[in-house]
């Protein structure tokens, strides 16, 4: 069952996010769903989203590290607190810490998968630990430290 | 003096990158500079380059850490061998691995500047620590490690 995206349920004034926000037209649009325990989501980087010759940026992988890891968090923070992403009030993460370690180059041209393992769950912090996959291998691992972000800045309920 | 930035001293077919390559037409083209021991680099988001409403996107603040380190890392290995960085042969550093804490908001709309001080200089692995600052303020820090290219993705010297 292909359910809707975490990203699909952020307020609209909080959908604009470069990487992940469903209305920022120029940006990438990520997508992140629950896999059984852990979470996926998937990209294929534009020819543009160069490092050298043949393999993907860095800065690229780092941001959809970002997104993904964002995006499970808020996944994981609704379901533990037992509740549907529809629901109110609205749960966004923003980043506080990101870790990247690029462990092989990243091959250009090709769908890469994220997978996110949720690491720990408090109530204003998650920590996720994030894959990024070319070809079913593993190209770099990232760890996102997420925190919910202040009350101020969410102005609407959904 | 203003003198070139370092990534225009790299080979042309590795002038791509999407952060900081000369040639990639759609991409950031970061250039990084010295000034006195540390190193410095500008760089303004665009409109779309969005977080929340009014701050910039994180995974940008990420990249352009990524290239600043990347950047420093070719600039403190050719002054350590004490040689120009039109010499031969060209050396060039991709990231091994990157940190960034994310410690405030980042405000959208003005000139961010990119601080970058060498921690360590091996012969094939460079330390730098990287700030972001807007308006002044320093809003992210990141550390960089970063590992001389092999001289197989180098095909060209210049």
């Amino acid at each position: 069952m292909k359910i809707k995206p975490i990203q699909d349920y952020y307020p609209d004034e909080l959908s604009y996010c470069y990487g992940c926000g469903r209305l920022n037209k120029n940006g990438h649009q990520l997508k992140s769903y629950w896999d059984g325990d852990e979470t996926i989501a998937h990209f294929t980087p534009k020819p543009h989203h160069i490092a050298i010759p043949g393999y993907v940026y860095g800065g690229l992988i780092a941001s959809l590290i970002d997104c993904h890891g964002t995006g499970s968090a808020a996944l994981a923070s609704y379901r533990a607190e037992g509740r549907e992403p529809d629901s109110n009030p609205p749960l966004r993460f923003v980043t506080a810490s990101l870790q990247v370690d690029y462990l092989k180059p990243t091959l250009l041209g090709v769908e890469l998968e994220l997978g996110g393992k949720i690491i720990e769950v408090k109530k204003r912090k998650v920590i996720t630990e994030i894959t990024v996959s070319a070809n079913g291998e593993i190209t770099a691992r990232g760890k996102v430290v997420a925190v919910q972000m202040p009350e101020s800045l969410i102005k609407n309920e959904i």
